[in-house]
Protein backbone atom coordinates (compact mmCIF):
# COMPACT_ATOMS: atom_id res chain seq x y z
CA UNK A 1 0.00 0.00 0.00
CA UNK A 2 1.43 3.18 -1.15
CA UNK A 3 2.04 5.28 1.72
CA UNK A 4 3.87 9.05 0.73
CA UNK A 5 4.41 12.55 1.97
CA UNK A 6 4.62 14.69 -0.93
CA UNK A 7 5.27 18.20 0.14
CA UNK A 8 5.83 21.55 -1.82
CA UNK A 9 8.57 22.53 0.15
CA UNK A 10 10.82 21.59 2.21
CA UNK A 11 11.19 24.84 4.23
CA UNK A 12 8.79 27.72 4.84
CA UNK A 13 9.81 31.43 5.75
CA UNK A 14 11.44 31.55 9.30
CA UNK A 15 11.81 28.21 9.74
CA UNK A 16 14.59 25.13 9.75
CA UNK A 17 14.78 22.99 6.71
CA UNK A 18 11.65 20.11 6.86
CA UNK A 19 10.79 21.45 10.49
CA UNK A 20 7.26 22.54 9.46
CA UNK A 21 7.09 18.60 8.66
CA UNK A 22 8.69 17.17 11.55
CA UNK A 23 5.80 15.91 14.01
CA UNK A 24 4.40 14.55 10.39
CA UNK A 25 7.32 12.70 9.49
CA UNK A 26 8.02 11.46 13.10
CA UNK A 27 4.59 9.50 12.41
CA UNK A 28 5.61 8.77 8.66
CA UNK A 29 8.98 7.25 9.38
CA UNK A 30 7.81 5.75 12.54
CA UNK A 31 9.10 1.89 11.69
CA UNK A 32 12.06 3.24 10.11
CA UNK A 33 15.52 3.69 11.55
CA UNK A 34 17.45 4.62 8.75
CA UNK A 35 16.13 6.88 5.61
CA UNK A 36 17.74 6.62 2.12
CA UNK A 37 18.00 10.32 0.99
CA UNK A 38 17.73 10.54 -3.19
CA UNK A 39 20.38 14.15 -3.36
CA UNK A 40 20.69 14.00 -7.13
CA UNK A 41 18.69 17.69 -7.57
CA UNK A 42 21.63 19.63 -5.62
CA UNK A 43 20.09 22.16 -4.82
CA UNK A 44 22.40 25.48 -5.81
CA UNK A 45 24.58 22.85 -7.16
CA UNK A 46 25.47 21.89 -3.86
CA UNK A 47 27.26 18.29 -3.55
CA UNK A 48 25.58 15.03 -2.79
CA UNK A 49 27.68 14.52 0.39
CA UNK A 50 27.07 18.68 1.64
CA UNK A 51 23.02 17.88 0.53
CA UNK A 52 23.02 14.89 2.73
CA UNK A 53 24.74 16.00 5.80
CA UNK A 54 22.29 19.01 5.63
CA UNK A 55 19.36 16.21 5.65
CA UNK A 56 21.26 14.16 8.25
CA UNK A 57 21.01 17.15 10.93
CA UNK A 58 16.98 17.98 10.15
CA UNK A 59 16.10 13.84 10.59
CA UNK A 60 18.46 13.59 13.36
CA UNK A 61 15.39 15.58 15.37
CA UNK A 62 13.35 12.52 15.35
CA UNK A 63 15.83 10.25 15.90
CA UNK A 64 16.18 8.92 12.70
CA UNK A 65 19.76 8.27 10.97
CA UNK A 66 20.23 9.26 6.88
CA UNK A 67 22.06 7.61 3.84
CA UNK A 68 22.65 8.84 0.68
CA UNK A 69 21.89 6.93 -2.50
CA UNK A 70 25.27 8.32 -3.97
CA UNK A 71 27.13 5.98 -1.28
CA UNK A 72 25.93 2.97 -2.87
CA UNK A 73 27.70 0.71 -5.38
CA UNK A 74 24.21 -0.88 -6.37
CA UNK A 75 21.70 2.34 -5.68
CA UNK A 76 18.60 -0.15 -7.33
CA UNK A 77 19.66 -2.87 -4.19
CA UNK A 78 19.77 0.58 -1.94
CA UNK A 79 16.26 1.39 -3.16
CA UNK A 80 14.54 -1.75 -2.48
CA UNK A 81 16.19 -2.68 0.48
CA UNK A 82 15.37 0.71 1.91
CA UNK A 83 13.43 1.46 5.26
CA UNK A 84 12.18 4.90 3.75
CA UNK A 85 13.24 6.77 1.32
CA UNK A 86 13.08 10.99 0.71
CA UNK A 87 13.85 12.47 -2.04
CA UNK A 88 14.74 16.31 -1.86
CA UNK A 89 14.41 19.44 -3.94
CA UNK A 90 16.52 21.51 -5.91
CA UNK A 91 16.52 20.89 -9.84
CA UNK A 92 13.85 18.66 -11.02
CA UNK A 93 15.61 18.64 -14.49
CA UNK A 94 18.50 17.07 -13.02
CA UNK A 95 17.12 14.76 -10.59
CA UNK A 96 15.42 12.90 -13.28
CA UNK A 97 18.60 12.72 -15.70
CA UNK A 98 20.05 11.05 -12.73
CA UNK A 99 17.54 8.62 -11.92
CA UNK A 100 17.60 7.66 -15.68
CA UNK A 101 20.96 7.44 -16.18
CA UNK A 102 21.56 5.04 -13.04
CA UNK A 103 18.75 3.26 -14.11
CA UNK A 104 16.55 3.30 -10.96
CA UNK A 105 13.19 5.30 -12.08
CA UNK A 106 11.30 2.34 -12.65
CA UNK A 107 12.59 0.31 -9.61
CA UNK A 108 11.94 3.45 -7.22
CA UNK A 109 8.41 3.64 -8.80
CA UNK A 110 7.98 -0.32 -8.08
CA UNK A 111 9.29 0.08 -4.24
CA UNK A 112 7.24 3.12 -3.59
CA UNK A 113 3.47 1.93 -4.61
CA UNK A 114 4.63 -1.82 -2.76
CA UNK A 115 4.35 0.60 0.17
CA UNK A 116 7.82 1.71 1.60
CA UNK A 117 7.24 5.14 3.11
CA UNK A 118 8.37 8.02 0.76
CA UNK A 119 8.86 11.40 1.70
CA UNK A 120 9.19 14.43 -1.98
CA UNK A 121 9.77 18.11 -1.38
CA UNK A 122 9.88 20.59 -4.49
CA UNK A 123 11.69 19.02 -6.76
CA UNK A 124 11.20 15.26 -5.03
CA UNK A 125 7.37 15.84 -5.33
CA UNK A 126 7.48 16.94 -9.21
CA UNK A 127 8.82 13.75 -9.93
CA UNK A 128 5.47 11.99 -7.92
CA UNK A 129 3.06 12.82 -10.97
CA UNK A 130 2.97 11.32 -14.34
CA UNK A 131 5.33 13.69 -15.85
CA UNK A 132 7.70 16.74 -14.71
CA UNK A 133 6.33 19.19 -17.43
CA UNK A 134 4.81 21.03 -14.65
CA UNK A 135 8.16 22.19 -12.86
CA UNK A 136 9.34 25.64 -12.34
CA UNK A 137 12.88 24.62 -12.70
CA UNK A 138 15.94 25.64 -15.55
CA UNK A 139 16.70 22.86 -17.92
CA UNK A 140 20.39 22.84 -16.76
CA UNK A 141 20.40 19.33 -18.29
CA UNK A 142 18.79 17.14 -21.17
CA UNK A 143 16.76 13.96 -19.25
CA UNK A 144 15.80 10.97 -21.86
CA UNK A 145 12.15 11.78 -20.60
CA UNK A 146 9.98 13.92 -19.17
CA UNK A 147 7.75 10.67 -17.75
CA UNK A 148 8.48 10.25 -13.98
CA UNK A 149 7.24 7.68 -11.07
CA UNK A 150 3.16 8.14 -11.53
CA UNK A 151 2.69 7.63 -7.94
CA UNK A 152 -0.38 9.60 -8.28
CA UNK A 153 -2.41 10.07 -11.66
CA UNK A 154 -2.22 13.77 -12.31
CA UNK A 155 0.85 16.68 -12.46
CA UNK A 156 2.00 18.53 -9.65
CA UNK A 157 3.33 22.31 -9.82
CA UNK A 158 5.29 22.61 -6.22
CA UNK A 159 5.93 26.18 -5.12
CA UNK A 160 2.72 27.35 -6.59
CA UNK A 161 2.84 30.90 -6.51
CA UNK A 162 -0.41 33.39 -6.86
CA UNK A 163 -0.16 36.32 -9.88
CA UNK A 164 1.27 39.07 -7.69
CA UNK A 165 -0.79 41.95 -8.78
CA UNK A 166 1.89 44.82 -8.25
CA UNK A 167 4.54 43.88 -10.45
CA UNK A 168 5.32 45.03 -13.10
CA UNK A 169 6.86 42.22 -14.45
CA UNK A 170 6.07 41.31 -17.96
CA UNK A 171 7.27 37.74 -17.20
CA UNK A 172 4.38 34.83 -17.90
CA UNK A 173 2.30 34.27 -14.13
CA UNK A 174 2.26 30.41 -13.27
CA UNK A 175 -1.04 30.25 -14.23
CA UNK A 176 0.01 31.55 -17.66
CA UNK A 177 2.40 28.21 -17.50
CA UNK A 178 -0.06 26.41 -16.80
CA UNK A 179 -2.50 27.17 -19.05
CA UNK A 180 0.10 26.63 -21.88
CA UNK A 181 0.88 23.09 -20.48
CA UNK A 182 -2.80 22.61 -20.83
CA UNK A 183 -2.86 23.68 -24.58
CA UNK A 184 -0.32 20.49 -25.08
CA UNK A 185 -1.85 18.44 -22.56
CA UNK A 186 -4.87 16.88 -20.53
CA UNK A 187 -3.72 15.80 -17.22
CA UNK A 188 -4.45 17.55 -14.48
CA UNK A 189 -2.06 20.08 -12.44
CA UNK A 190 -2.44 20.90 -8.70
CA UNK A 191 -0.54 23.97 -8.09
CA UNK A 192 0.82 22.57 -4.14
CA UNK A 193 1.19 26.38 -1.97
CA UNK A 194 4.12 26.35 0.08
CA UNK A 195 3.31 24.53 3.19
CA UNK A 196 0.71 22.09 1.41
CA UNK A 197 1.35 18.19 1.07
CA UNK A 198 -0.38 15.52 -0.32
CA UNK A 199 -1.15 12.93 1.84
CA UNK A 200 -0.87 9.40 -0.13
CA UNK A 201 -2.29 6.11 1.83
CA UNK A 202 -3.09 3.64 -1.20
CA UNK A 203 -5.13 5.01 -3.83
CA UNK A 204 -6.29 8.00 -0.72
CA UNK A 205 -5.34 11.35 -1.83
CA UNK A 206 -5.76 13.98 0.86
CA UNK A 207 -4.76 17.81 1.02
CA UNK A 208 -2.77 18.67 4.07
CA UNK A 209 -1.53 21.82 5.70
CA UNK A 210 -3.56 25.00 6.64
CA UNK A 211 -3.61 26.22 2.67
CA UNK A 212 -6.29 26.17 0.03
CA UNK A 213 -4.10 24.37 -3.27
CA UNK A 214 -5.47 25.60 -6.77
CA UNK A 215 -6.38 22.64 -9.34
CA UNK A 216 -6.10 23.83 -13.11
CA UNK A 217 -7.90 21.12 -15.65
CA UNK A 218 -7.53 21.33 -19.39
CA UNK A 219 -10.66 23.73 -20.71
CA UNK A 220 -11.94 24.13 -17.25
CA UNK A 221 -11.60 27.43 -14.97
CA UNK A 222 -8.96 26.73 -12.39
CA UNK A 223 -10.65 25.78 -8.93
CA UNK A 224 -9.50 26.45 -5.12
CA UNK A 225 -9.48 22.65 -3.18
CA UNK A 226 -9.34 23.12 1.02
CA UNK A 227 -7.51 21.41 2.86
CA UNK A 228 -8.62 18.08 3.76
CA UNK A 229 -10.02 17.58 0.77
CA UNK A 230 -10.13 14.19 -0.87
CA UNK A 231 -8.12 13.81 -4.28
CA UNK A 232 -8.46 10.12 -4.69
CA UNK A 233 -11.12 10.07 -7.68
CA UNK A 234 -8.52 13.13 -9.38
CA UNK A 235 -7.38 12.50 -12.99
CA UNK B 1 27.09 39.96 -41.80
CA UNK B 2 24.61 39.48 -38.72
CA UNK B 3 22.49 41.65 -38.36
CA UNK B 4 19.95 41.30 -35.26
CA UNK B 5 17.81 42.49 -32.13
CA UNK B 6 17.65 40.61 -29.36
CA UNK B 7 14.92 41.86 -26.97
CA UNK B 8 14.47 40.77 -23.34
CA UNK B 9 10.29 41.29 -23.87
CA UNK B 10 7.51 42.36 -26.65
CA UNK B 11 6.01 44.69 -24.13
CA UNK B 12 6.71 47.19 -21.56
CA UNK B 13 4.31 47.87 -18.29
CA UNK B 14 1.54 49.80 -19.51
CA UNK B 15 2.59 49.98 -22.92
CA UNK B 16 1.62 48.26 -26.11
CA UNK B 17 2.85 45.05 -28.10
CA UNK B 18 6.35 45.97 -28.98
CA UNK B 19 5.77 49.48 -28.66
CA UNK B 20 8.87 50.63 -26.99
CA UNK B 21 11.13 49.05 -29.71
CA UNK B 22 9.43 50.53 -32.99
CA UNK B 23 11.47 53.43 -33.87
CA UNK B 24 14.56 50.72 -33.47
CA UNK B 25 12.76 48.22 -35.46
CA UNK B 26 11.67 51.14 -38.25
CA UNK B 27 15.38 51.57 -38.95
CA UNK B 28 16.32 48.13 -38.13
CA UNK B 29 13.88 46.83 -40.99
CA UNK B 30 13.85 49.23 -43.12
CA UNK B 31 14.97 47.75 -46.44
CA UNK B 32 11.75 44.93 -45.58
CA UNK B 33 8.32 45.48 -46.96
CA UNK B 34 7.29 42.02 -45.45
CA UNK B 35 7.94 40.46 -42.14
CA UNK B 36 8.69 36.87 -41.84
CA UNK B 37 6.83 35.88 -38.41
CA UNK B 38 7.62 32.28 -36.76
CA UNK B 39 4.79 32.21 -34.48
CA UNK B 40 5.42 28.89 -33.19
CA UNK B 41 5.88 29.38 -29.33
CA UNK B 42 2.31 30.35 -29.30
CA UNK B 43 1.90 32.68 -25.83
CA UNK B 44 -0.86 31.27 -23.59
CA UNK B 45 -1.59 28.47 -26.41
CA UNK B 46 -2.78 31.46 -28.63
CA UNK B 47 -3.33 30.08 -32.35
CA UNK B 48 -0.40 30.54 -35.11
CA UNK B 49 -3.04 32.81 -36.73
CA UNK B 50 -4.09 35.28 -33.96
CA UNK B 51 -0.67 35.72 -32.92
CA UNK B 52 0.49 36.32 -36.55
CA UNK B 53 -2.56 38.99 -36.47
CA UNK B 54 -1.39 41.13 -33.26
CA UNK B 55 2.14 41.00 -34.67
CA UNK B 56 0.97 42.46 -37.59
CA UNK B 57 -1.34 45.42 -35.66
CA UNK B 58 1.53 46.76 -34.06
CA UNK B 59 3.83 46.36 -37.65
CA UNK B 60 1.30 47.81 -39.29
CA UNK B 61 1.94 51.65 -37.09
CA UNK B 62 5.75 51.16 -39.19
CA UNK B 63 3.85 49.99 -42.19
CA UNK B 64 5.29 46.91 -42.70
CA UNK B 65 2.79 43.65 -43.47
CA UNK B 66 3.41 40.13 -42.00
CA UNK B 67 3.08 36.76 -42.78
CA UNK B 68 2.91 34.01 -40.61
CA UNK B 69 5.21 31.44 -41.47
CA UNK B 70 2.70 28.34 -40.36
CA UNK B 71 0.87 30.07 -44.00
CA UNK B 72 4.17 28.37 -45.93
CA UNK B 73 3.85 25.12 -47.58
CA UNK B 74 7.39 25.09 -47.54
CA UNK B 75 8.64 26.68 -44.61
CA UNK B 76 12.93 26.64 -45.75
CA UNK B 77 12.03 27.89 -48.34
CA UNK B 78 10.32 31.06 -47.06
CA UNK B 79 12.95 31.70 -44.21
CA UNK B 80 15.29 31.68 -47.22
CA UNK B 81 13.50 34.06 -48.80
CA UNK B 82 12.66 36.59 -46.34
CA UNK B 83 12.90 40.30 -46.36
CA UNK B 84 13.34 40.11 -42.66
CA UNK B 85 11.97 37.63 -39.77
CA UNK B 86 10.65 37.93 -36.35
CA UNK B 87 10.69 35.55 -33.49
CA UNK B 88 7.68 36.10 -31.25
CA UNK B 89 8.07 34.90 -27.18
CA UNK B 90 6.02 32.59 -25.55
CA UNK B 91 6.92 29.25 -24.86
CA UNK B 92 10.68 28.05 -25.48
CA UNK B 93 10.04 24.43 -25.09
CA UNK B 94 7.00 24.58 -27.65
CA UNK B 95 9.47 26.73 -30.30
CA UNK B 96 12.28 24.28 -30.23
CA UNK B 97 10.28 21.83 -30.63
CA UNK B 98 8.62 22.87 -33.47
CA UNK B 99 11.60 24.55 -35.35
CA UNK B 100 13.07 20.77 -35.35
CA UNK B 101 10.20 19.10 -36.08
CA UNK B 102 9.74 21.31 -39.57
CA UNK B 103 13.65 20.96 -39.74
CA UNK B 104 14.19 24.84 -39.82
CA UNK B 105 16.90 25.16 -36.66
CA UNK B 106 19.62 24.98 -38.92
CA UNK B 107 18.37 27.05 -41.88
CA UNK B 108 16.80 29.87 -39.75
CA UNK B 109 20.37 30.21 -38.05
CA UNK B 110 22.74 30.02 -41.76
CA UNK B 111 19.77 33.09 -43.17
CA UNK B 112 20.44 34.59 -40.37
CA UNK B 113 24.05 34.56 -40.07
CA UNK B 114 24.04 35.49 -43.74
CA UNK B 115 22.64 38.99 -42.91
CA UNK B 116 18.98 38.84 -43.10
CA UNK B 117 17.38 41.29 -40.41
CA UNK B 118 16.46 39.20 -37.38
CA UNK B 119 14.12 40.64 -34.41
CA UNK B 120 13.62 37.87 -31.28
CA UNK B 121 11.57 38.97 -28.26
CA UNK B 122 10.96 36.74 -25.17
CA UNK B 123 11.36 32.77 -26.24
CA UNK B 124 12.51 34.40 -29.96
CA UNK B 125 15.91 35.89 -28.10
CA UNK B 126 16.45 32.70 -25.87
CA UNK B 127 16.83 30.83 -29.16
CA UNK B 128 19.68 33.27 -30.56
CA UNK B 129 21.80 31.76 -27.46
CA UNK B 130 23.94 28.62 -27.87
CA UNK B 131 21.09 26.01 -25.96
CA UNK B 132 17.35 26.95 -24.52
CA UNK B 133 18.81 25.74 -21.18
CA UNK B 134 18.54 29.30 -19.10
CA UNK B 135 14.84 29.84 -20.20
CA UNK B 136 12.14 30.44 -17.48
CA UNK B 137 10.10 28.80 -19.25
CA UNK B 138 8.05 25.71 -18.55
CA UNK B 139 8.68 22.10 -20.24
CA UNK B 140 5.10 21.90 -21.49
CA UNK B 141 6.76 19.81 -24.40
CA UNK B 142 9.75 17.72 -24.93
CA UNK B 143 11.84 19.20 -27.80
CA UNK B 144 14.47 17.01 -29.45
CA UNK B 145 17.54 18.81 -28.40
CA UNK B 146 18.38 22.36 -26.04
CA UNK B 147 20.77 23.21 -28.67
CA UNK B 148 19.65 26.53 -30.58
CA UNK B 149 20.43 29.15 -33.10
CA UNK B 150 23.97 30.06 -32.03
CA UNK B 151 23.82 33.52 -33.03
CA UNK B 152 25.55 34.52 -30.32
CA UNK B 153 28.15 32.66 -28.62
CA UNK B 154 26.94 32.92 -25.08
CA UNK B 155 23.66 32.13 -23.87
CA UNK B 156 20.31 35.07 -22.23
CA UNK B 157 18.02 34.67 -19.88
CA UNK B 158 14.55 36.81 -20.72
CA UNK B 159 12.59 38.75 -18.70
CA UNK B 160 15.54 38.69 -16.18
CA UNK B 161 14.60 39.64 -12.64
CA UNK B 162 16.35 40.80 -9.49
CA UNK B 163 15.35 38.80 -6.20
CA UNK B 164 12.72 40.51 -4.40
CA UNK B 165 13.85 40.89 -1.01
CA UNK B 166 10.12 41.33 1.12
CA UNK B 167 9.50 38.04 -0.88
CA UNK B 168 8.82 34.78 1.68
CA UNK B 169 8.56 32.61 -1.82
CA UNK B 170 11.08 29.74 -1.08
CA UNK B 171 11.39 28.85 -4.93
CA UNK B 172 14.53 29.41 -6.18
CA UNK B 173 15.42 33.00 -7.33
CA UNK B 174 16.64 33.53 -10.67
CA UNK B 175 20.02 33.79 -9.98
CA UNK B 176 19.86 30.58 -8.21
CA UNK B 177 19.02 28.96 -11.06
CA UNK B 178 21.24 30.35 -13.12
CA UNK B 179 24.24 29.33 -10.76
CA UNK B 180 22.37 25.58 -10.83
CA UNK B 181 23.00 25.90 -14.57
CA UNK B 182 26.76 26.97 -13.93
CA UNK B 183 27.04 23.77 -11.57
CA UNK B 184 26.80 21.99 -15.08
CA UNK B 185 27.94 24.24 -17.89
CA UNK B 186 30.42 26.64 -18.84
CA UNK B 187 28.90 29.10 -20.63
CA UNK B 188 28.06 32.79 -19.92
CA UNK B 189 24.57 33.78 -19.09
CA UNK B 190 23.46 37.36 -20.01
CA UNK B 191 20.45 38.57 -17.62
CA UNK B 192 18.48 40.52 -19.94
CA UNK B 193 16.06 43.21 -18.08
CA UNK B 194 12.92 43.88 -19.72
CA UNK B 195 13.43 46.69 -21.77
CA UNK B 196 16.92 45.89 -22.69
CA UNK B 197 18.06 44.51 -26.32
CA UNK B 198 21.48 43.26 -27.82
CA UNK B 199 22.13 45.19 -31.08
CA UNK B 200 24.10 42.42 -33.05
CA UNK B 201 25.79 44.09 -36.63
CA UNK B 202 28.10 41.20 -37.83
CA UNK B 203 30.15 40.17 -34.97
CA UNK B 204 29.56 43.23 -32.99
CA UNK B 205 27.32 42.87 -29.75
CA UNK B 206 26.18 46.09 -27.95
CA UNK B 207 23.97 46.00 -24.76
CA UNK B 208 21.00 48.51 -25.70
CA UNK B 209 17.95 50.16 -23.74
CA UNK B 210 17.90 51.97 -20.39
CA UNK B 211 19.02 49.09 -18.04
CA UNK B 212 21.98 47.34 -17.16
CA UNK B 213 22.26 43.92 -17.54
CA UNK B 214 23.52 41.10 -15.28
CA UNK B 215 26.32 38.95 -16.40
CA UNK B 216 27.07 35.76 -14.79
CA UNK B 217 30.26 33.35 -15.50
CA UNK B 218 31.04 29.81 -13.74
CA UNK B 219 32.64 30.69 -10.77
CA UNK B 220 32.84 33.70 -10.81
CA UNK B 221 30.33 36.59 -8.81
CA UNK B 222 27.72 38.18 -10.96
CA UNK B 223 28.49 41.41 -12.63
CA UNK B 224 26.25 44.73 -13.90
CA UNK B 225 26.85 46.03 -17.27
CA UNK B 226 25.94 49.01 -18.64
CA UNK B 227 24.10 49.81 -21.72
CA UNK B 228 25.96 50.80 -24.58
CA UNK B 229 28.74 48.11 -23.41
CA UNK B 230 30.17 46.32 -25.80
CA UNK B 231 29.60 42.43 -25.81
CA UNK B 232 31.76 41.19 -28.52
CA UNK B 233 34.52 39.39 -26.88
CA UNK B 234 31.86 37.83 -24.23
CA UNK B 235 32.36 33.41 -24.50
Amino acid sequence: MKNCIIASTSTLPGGEYLEYLLPELSLHFQDCKKILFIPFSRPSGITHEEYTAKVALAFAKINKTVQGLHEYENPEEAIQKAEGIFTGGGNTFLLVTQLYKNKIMDVLAETVKAGTPYLGTSAGSNICGLTMQTTNDMPIVYPPSFQTLGLIPFNLNAHYLDPDDQSKHMGETRETRIKEFHAFNSLPVLGLREGSWLDVKGEKITLKGNLQARLFRQNQEAKELESGSDLSDLK
